[in-house]
């Protein structure tokens, strides 16, 4: 039985995004009824020849065969069609599983006349349950001929119960060519008994070879996707993938040597941030958008993995929800770690307001500022180490009845 | 401002066990009036001389002074007294801190004629609030001098937010006399801005020597009070102390080949096994007692690490608490642990009902005789990595909107 709609998150923008065309990216959806309902969830993106792609998928050992073949196909470099299904995972679901993304990835590159391996697969919903190949095969066939759609029905359609479609854009020169990025998102509703997949797909018209594309695409998800954290748990299907189809016709970048290469990279870490947040932002029961940012560690690594022990915390995400300045439970949070750190050198501050510094609560500490920062929607908290130059930021929401009640209210 | 008294968790035994009297510690309570409340809360054990200690400490790196000290004391091996103040836990108070901890090690070493290094201090409650050292005075003076109590008595008394007392007792034959062994704690209760600090104080009459009165708590905490979690934090307080008084005049126990060491330890461990799983059974806001049992893995470590990530999760915490059989969810914990495990070797169970197999939902797959056990109080999930002889079981409890309650709800 599914829960009744969500309504949308208190963190969502007001409006989704005026992302530009991709020259050689080609949208079109279809209704695959992957589960019982009225709406579009089969995703199809067509790609232009030529086009180059990069991947960075899940850590999960136990991750889904959509995930197993992707890591495979990107070492190939090129792409030509992207399927998404949303409403059936097909994780955990052994040889046929398997089968199942096979029989895609054949059917579409018999439409296109390429290779299988060009043609990228990703599922998220249901796990156990095979994706049903005669319900693929019918939305594939539909979602072929079907009229191009805008970016917002893609995103959407490759939404399971996210409560908002998230979309992001950016550009940059290149040489003399103005290049263009956009990419959507689906994020973290999961409802029993899904998964909490991320997939997000990032386009660009830039000319960019497959091993500096796989190179900016890892660089830009250390500070992005792998930054954000909702419940600490990951998903057997997380996936991002970068296409490149080179149809700004700039002089193909080979390395990051190359003029625009840099400039491209911050589009790209610029798009990726911005789909992170959303991510975030539509967090199950979300009602605050949290940053944590650490800084005085050893190193950026244990500046990261500090921010994240915050982050994932439900003692500090309880607090924010209550709109609490509860400073001791990320005082606990740094401890717990497990990385260096000294007590007496531990500073705190929420916004830009310190409550502890040097293992001490300030000097006529007054907490109005504090209360005030915390009643807000976008959440600051930092935690200075005193020990180095280490530092990273990492994003999360609070934790909530709305979790609770997403999670554990409704059955299977 | 306190928030309304918790009722009873209904995980809590029907009543407080019957301990015996160990030879040579006699308990009693007072009020400091840390807070501003009419309950004793600060706690005095004296032990008889020649009592042994050991200690195992929190590894939250931003510990408080009375775990610092402790620290050290425990190396001198002896013991004579303890005191437990409730509702103050003195952590991230700096010099301050450790100045008021060494004036009731004084305080109450000048009145027994000792060393105050076998004077032990732990201490519960609001962090970074120095603990009053009048109050302290005025408490420990009254506590020296007041009537024995209970066992349940002293119980209570070092509780903060717990729901109920908790005690255990075993007993051991050693040589030719029957030891006792007793214990108290307090748990997993935690209100803003408190931690969650767990005390546990184990006594005995046997007669054994500190180093190896040391390796036994070690062993014991292993598969005991470290393999118990609420939450997944850590708190800067985290104490459990186990002393012995060798007033059953055995033959002092040096080693693991001594007679009637088995049998201690064995007494020893199951004190604190039932000590641990009462702190779960008050986790905060806790419907289901969950038992997370890890076989088949590469190593004994491997399946702890492995049942700890299912026991923190928050999705199989919260389908748990909504009494849904999401397997899923557990095959996910699974796969994020970082642990070496196969998706197609993998085999999940509730109770005693396999769910799945191989990789797979096992074939006519029957969940009615599942949902019957999810609707106990008392769940137990395994999981079977299929790849050595590793195994280990830990404790949880399930997430539930109780726990946001009491950690979001109210405000400090």
């Amino acid at each position: 039985m599914r829960p009744p709609m969500h309504s949308r998150s208190p963190l969502a923008p007001a409006a989704f995004p005026a992302l530009p065309e991709i020259a050689g990216v080609t949208r079109r959806v279809a209704r695959a009824r992957y589960k019982e309902w009225d709406r579009c969830d089969l995703s199809y993106v067509e790609l232009a020849p030529g086009t180059t792609v990069a991947g960075v998928f899940t850590r999960n050992v136990c991750c889904s065969s959509e995930v197993e073949l992707g890591r495979e196909q990107v070492q190939g470099g090129s792409a030509r069609a992207l399927v998404v299904n949303a409403g059936n995972s097909n994780a955990f679901t052994g040889y046929r599983g398997r089968e199942a993304v096979e029989a895609i990835m054949a059917q579409v590159a018999e439409h296109l006349g390429c290779s299988a391996r060009e043609v990228f697969v990703s599922s998220t919903g249901v796990i156990g349950v095979p994706l049903p190949s005669d319900k693929a095969r019918a939305g594939v066939e539909a979602a072929l001929t079907a009229e191009p759609c805008s970016w917002e029905a893609l995103a959407e359609t490759i939404g399971t119960t996210d409560t908002f479609a998230k979309g992001a854009a950016s550009s940059a020169v290149v040489g003399d060519r103005t290049v263009q990025v956009a990419g959507v998102v689906k994020g973290s509703g999961m409802i029993a008994p899904d998964m909490a997949t991320m997939l997000g797909y990032i386009f660009t018209d830039a000319a960019v070879a497959p091993a500096l594309l796989q190179d900016m695409l890892a660089r830009a998800t250390g500070a992005t996707f792998n930054s954000i954290t909702v419940d600490s748990d990951t998903s057997t299907s997380d996936t991002v993938l970068l296409f490149a189809t080179g149809k700004a016709n700039n002089p193909e970048l080979q390395s990051w040597d190359d003029a625009g290469a840099d400039a491209l990279y911050a589009a790209i870490h610029a798009v990726a941030r911005e789909l992170a947040h959303l991510v975030v932002r539509d967090g199950e029961g979300a009602s605050k958008f949290i940053e944590v940012q650490v800084t005085g560690a050893v190193s950026d690594d244990s500046a990261r993995r500090v921010a994240l022990a915050i982050a994932n915390s439900p003692l500090v995400k309880t607090a924010i929800a209550g709109e609490d300045a509860n400073w001791g439970r990320v005082v606990m949070a740094v401890g717990k770690a497990g990385e260096p750190a000294d007590r007496d050198r531990l500073a705190i501050r929420f916004g830009d307001h310190w409550v502890a510094k040097d293992g001490l609560p300030v000097d006529g500490y007054d907490e109005a500022p504090v209360a005030a920062h915390l009643k807000g929607q976008d959440i600051r908290v930092g935690a200075d180490l005193g020990l180095g130059e280490g530092r990273a930021t990492v994003w999360t929401c609070d934790l909530t009845h709305g979790y609770i009640s997403i999670n554990a209210d409704y059955r299977s």
